[in-house]
């Protein structure tokens, strides 16, 4: 059939994942971790399991999770959502994502958002009739520009999609990169979509900033997260939004006919989990800042200049020092003749981006991480 | 903010299973089973999480039960997809549906489907810019007039859509029906999404007749099926769905960034399940066969006339002999003031629907069915 996103291939993630087996690569490309989640989250898994609950949960989520959800919340952002009217448990941060843009787009709305930007965005922007507005940030500190910002705004801005921390170039939005937001789209009629499925991995001293602590702008946004991050298993596929009543009532419309429920044992067990050991997501940015230095030191011998990494399990490295190939290219090199495969920046972009930068994922174990950088240093 | 979806409110199944929570009645309405699945399948489950087996399974689905499913296929319906082309797993059959819908409705595009019709087909045909035409079938037969159907189809026409064994109508398409179909759309450039997750419910003596049997109809068609109603897990939500590489190619574009992927041990938790029992799906005629015959024979006593039953969990019963009310205020008042919650037929039509039919949900364990015939019997 003639198709509706003709553009559209396999996403950069899976056909990097596809050549590091095939070339026995190193799998720095698609981010998740090669070490496994916590035992006492499988175990409650398997509990709930034998304990029967394998039925439909109800639409919304099960009770337990979205008042876990809606506490962890009012712990960390000083505001508790309503988790009957208020949180939303979805098929992992992809249908929130995808649930919410289709709820709030109409054909010939705007949308902005900034690039370097998640691939799952435009698509579903482009199935909803909705026309995307790009802000591309400059390397090394992809800033905002708010000036600029403003200029993209018009009376068919529909919705602003933001991320932070922010997947691929690892830098966070500031109390003050919300604050400028607000007074750019305080006037108008503009909601806010923001993905924050990394908050639980922030190295920013002020910590992770959400939009839910912002009084006015969490008014009008739809905050989203998920759990595979968190807890080292992005194979769960369970995530969240968190948004207003009357804004979360419409992102029920889709998601009731999306996908209706979500996974009953695996809620449960992640409901346990967030309760009782509430220790492990607080312990989080500690356990990847380790990570993440030791990645970054044994890269410091290597002809790879490392960006600056405040949030996530990703780092940007840029190569001009050993090759021109551009970014595509010299994945796929890194990847079949190096043997560690990373993801090129430019494919976050709409535009062509003329800059040398990889994305490399460091959550993994030290071993492979230091394999991944002695075959970097190398080059 | 204004709705893209203004006339849609919480899902009748929903409202159902609420009611009949809050007053402690017998829940025949939403369908899932009172019973447990299979040990041995709860036990893979928990063996691959421990295994590790928790991070993103492949956007298709993972090999093992991409495989199991295409044998399967073989085996029942005479002809084996292939597993890396043509078979999608998807967060329940529900996502398939959306996901199949999105692929191919363009905005103007015409669908047909078949009243009465399941309650998320109309949702996503709307957020795709479809105009639904429907042909409303009538008790006790529910049986496709096909003259009628071929001045539905128009040069706008895209897709039809229809579910067999069918819920709510409990009846089954033979081959012929697949043939009348085919010979209405032959000259058409018309694509064919078969609802089958009751494959494995059927009681005709010809057992199930899947599209996928139809060496034409199969080359436009997306077959649609899911393993909660056969495992009796209606809670994991995985489905699938099978279609000619083409089509696949366009359904896996929506859902690559709908859901991206699907719960990874729950979907090898099912490879085994496929490969090793497949004797359950087997004899699951059989046991629900004798829920069906038990459940009849007690309301045989009743005052209410019991429609023919092929296929499905569902059973409508047509209760003129005892009330003047109107389907909607028969169940409720059938759930809060004799405590056997149904689901009134007249949902699952767009126009009036002038029968007095409710749904009642037979997979239940005998002395759930037993108490609530009871309760039917007394009025
Ligand atoms: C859903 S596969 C992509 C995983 C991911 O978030 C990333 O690698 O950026
Ligand atoms: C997804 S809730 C509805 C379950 C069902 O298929 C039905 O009751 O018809």
């Amino acid at each position: 059939p003639e198709s509706k996103l003709p553009a559209l291939g396999t996403t950069i993630f899976t056909q990097m994942s596809a050549l590091a087996q095939a070339h026995q690569a190193i799998n720095l490309s698609q981010g998740f971790p090669d070490f496994d989640g916590p035992r006492f989250l499988q175990e409650r898994l398997a509990y709930h399991v034998a304990q029967g609950a394998n039925q439909y949960a109800p639409m919304t989520g099960v009770a337990p999770l979205r008042e876990a959800i809606a506490d962890k919340t009012a712990a960390l952002y000083g505001y508790r959502p309503d988790a009957d009217t208020e949180v939303t448990v979805t098929a992992g941060a992809t249908e929130a994502l995808y649930a919410a843009i289709t709820a709030l787009v109409r054909p010939g709305d705007e949308v902005v958002c900034f690039d370097p930007s998640y691939d799952s965005y435009a698509p579903a922007i482009q199935l909803a009739g909705g026309v995307l507005k790009r802000q591309a940030l400059q390397p090394p500190h992809f800033r905002v520009d708010w000036a600029h910002f403003a200029t993209l705004l018009s009376d068919k801005t529909r919705l602003v999609i933001l991320n932070t921390p922010h997947n691929p170039s690892a830098t966070v939005w500031q109390q003050a990169d919300f604050a400028a937001l607000w007074q750019a789209i305080a006037a108008r009629n503009i909601f806010v979509l923001s993905d924050e499925v990394y908050e639980h991995i922030c190295f920013a001293p002020e910590g992770h900033a959400s939009v839910l602590s912002h009084p006015q702008l969490r008014e009008r946004a739809i905050a989203v997260s998920s759990f595979g991050k968190t807890y080292h298993m992005t194979g769960w596929k369970v995530g969240y939004c968190i948004a207003p009543a009357a804004l979360s009532a419409e992102v029920r419309k889709v998601h009731q006919y999306l996908t209706f429920s979500v996974n009953t044992p695996a809620q449960l067990a992640l409901a346990d989990m967030l309760r009782e050991q509430p220790e492990h997501y607080r312990e989080l940015p500690a356990f990847y800042r380790a990570r993440r230095d030791r990645f970054v030191q044994a890269l410091a011998a290597s002809r790879f200049e490392i960006l600056p990494c405040e949030g996530t399990y990703f780092l940007l490295a840029d190569y001009s020092a050993i090759s021109d190939l551009d970014d595509v290219s010299f994945c796929r090199w890194l990847t079949t003749e190096i043997g560690v495969a990373a993801i090129p920046l430019s494919v976050f972009f709409a535009d062509p981006f003329p800059h040398k930068l990889i994305r490399l994922c460091f959550a993994k174990q030290e071993a492979t991480l230091d394999a991944a950088a002695a075959r970097l240093v190398s080059l």
